[in-house]
């Protein structure tokens, strides 16, 4: 067994624990990462597209934000369409001028990945039964197999950034784990197409069929969604009939303008809210979707997982540079705090704009007064405006 | 059949009938009202206490405030308690520099005979199978009986203000009314007791054990309510477990300083939310609970009926003083955009608050992370201030 030795182990190789890398590497501290799959895989998926502003500092802050802030578009609004109106949420005028980014989640990866590269940063793909060891000594490690041979990374700390089924959040003792789980009854019909966005802002509709959202990744690639029954098969939904449903959706004047063209991607995504507890357990801290799911209405997947690499980016810099562990010990307590901010957000936004199989005309009705009291109010269009740009870490 | 002629005939002699009719009266409108029970009775209903500001300035407008301002309390805020904190809400701080005062729905009904005995208003009490009739016409009437004679009142216009099961709404043809209700998984067991308030501003508490709440009529009256399942009988609760259940689900210091004593009124209301629309049908116009009805979580019941009184009464002043009748054409639309806010901030009140019986984990934690938004939040304390204040009207 080859044997290495780290400051931080980081399992999973997307963007969370390319950015936590990429970031503790400028300042000296040194990580490895080891991601199962190969690198054209991780940049295969399509996710998220809405960046926080804090996100955008943080990647700032690692020195990979030039493509970003040139290729990226700044959006200061947001648009709800709901009752044939289209209303706008002006983030900027709400939120003490803050704004988000529309940055594919795919190149945000993509920018990591050549900033790891330049830096000569030690990133493993196609590592093999990863296994973190040992959490709870002050000597942990990791062991995996790649090319059949088997590895063992000793270090002083692990991050979980693997994800949902990854092993990290699996290796903390289900007598210490508590896990909090809602599945919505619904799921988003996604399409990707090589067509000029229906609208220069993003717009998320609530509709009687159903919920539908019109996003962007750039000029010439459009990103849109429909609320499914989770009984649908993406094979049951042609091209032809996406559209058709989504126009449905939509306001006249968007459905009118909106090109439509061969899906270049095309999925169905269940809703779900999750969060795991603790998300230290020992030398062990989780960050991300290994931690917590948000439902995607308001963007906020991403962006909580960056603000957990924002946590642990301070609490690394305090503990190595300072010899201060107050922030890594209270990794868990202040994650988890704007994690469930988060969480509200999400299923806020989610009871908001959907179409639930269970609703009454009554809830139908508190739902439209739900939208009329927000465009009808400041303070209600500042708070949505703060969460929808990103909570204060 | 003894006959008599009116401008405005008022079904309902309640705040709301009573306020417009002493609106109306000082504005030279010659209006009846017609109420089924004994003044007493009326008198004896024990309901809200908290008056937005709005219904504030109508009582002055009404020339019936001299009293309310000298007895009533000014409040400047209210608590939240949840997860062992009190937070509050600064009203005057968030919303423009309105409060409430708090001033029993018993005191605003006493003080509003007084001052319609005191102008001759005309109330005919024990008013028996009262009837609007030809509502379609431009000469609609109101029969009843009384002491056995048959009356007939000839009006310009009907008002109907005599609650949820009153004549009014069902005189609305079945095919023209539409009618929204939900009825929430439990009910408020509510004491009256001759004690000093547990503390200065009412204290709302969400609790594992269920919504609690401190509220008051004076310094020498208290009014507390406890959730209760809906089977729960009020014969089943003691004083003694009214407090003991009432002080569990309080924060300490409040619990330990809550003073106690024989309730001298005890019941359980169910509740719901319900609204009827039209609130207009030909020349009769509904008013309060006979057309919506909020769950009792943030005071917005006697508060909702007002803001119908003021239309009507600005509906009428046009109307008669300037020959404009797009007031009283406008009311049910503008009145119901009103009503359906308060609908959504009762409802939004009463799932940030209590305790549903179909809550999982993941449910009882957003509803934390609500509180927990909430006071981290300026413009979410501003949103829930304008709300508990009043929205404009």
């Amino acid at each position: 067994m080859s044997q290495t030795t780290t400051q931080v182990a980081i399992i999973g190789g997307g963007p969370s624990g390319l950015l936590l890398s990429q970031l503790l590497h400028r300042q000296g501290i040194d990580t490895v990462v080891l991601e199962r799959q190969t690198r054209d895989y991780v940049l295969g998926r399509i996710r998220a597209g809405v960046l926080e502003h804090g996100f955008v500092e943080l990647m700032r802050e690692a020195g990979c934000a030039a493509r970003m802030e040139a290729e990226g578009e700044e959006h200061h609004g947001v648009y709800l369409a709901h009752q044939g109106r289209m209303d706008r949420i002006d983030l900027a005028g709400s939120a003490d001028g803050a704004t988000v980014m529309v940055y594919g989640q795919t190149e945000v990866t993509r920018d990591l990945y050549a900033a790891r590269d330049a830096m000569g940063g030690s990133v493993i793909h196609q590592a093999d039964k990863v296994q973190p060891h040992d959490l709870k000594s002050q000597t942990p490690y990791v062991t995996y197999e790649k090319d059949g041979a088997e590895h063992r990374i000793d270090c002083d700390f692990i991050i979980g950034a693997d994800g949902f089924h990854g092993v990290s959040r699996k290796s903390i003792p289900a007598d210490v784990l508590r896990e909090y789980e809602k599945v919505y009854p619904f799921g988003w019909l996604g399409v990707l197409s090589e067509t000029k966005p229906a609208s220069p802002e993003l717009v998320y509709a609530r509709h009687e069929r159903g919920f539908a959202l019109c996003s962007m990744r750039s000029q010439v690639l459009s990103r849109y969604y429909i609320q499914v029954p989770l009984t649908d098969k993406v094979e049951d939904w042609s091209d032809e009939a996406f559209w058709t449903e989504l126009k449905a959706r939509l306001p006249k004047e968007v459905a009118e303008g909106l090109q439509t063209g061969a899906s270049i991607e095309k999925s169905i995504a269940p809703l779900r809210s999750f969060v795991a507890e603790p998300m230290r357990y020992g030398q062990l801290f989780l960050a991300g979707d290994a931690a917590h799911i948000v439902p995607p209405t308001g963007a906020k997947g991403l962006n909580s997982a960056a603000s957990d690499i924002y946590y642990l980016y301070h609490g690394f810099l305090d503990h190595y540079k300072n010899g201060d562990s107050a922030g890594l010990e209270g990794y868990s307590e202040k994650a988890l705090a704007r994690v469930w901010k988060a969480e509200r957000f999400s299923w806020w936004m989610t009871n908001l704009l959907h179409r639930f199989p269970d609703m009454s005309e009554a809830d139908l009705r508190l739902q439209c007064a739900d939208l009329d009291y927000l465009f009808s109010s400041e303070a209600a269009q500042a708070s949505m405006a703060e969460n929808y740009v990103g909570l204060p870490y």
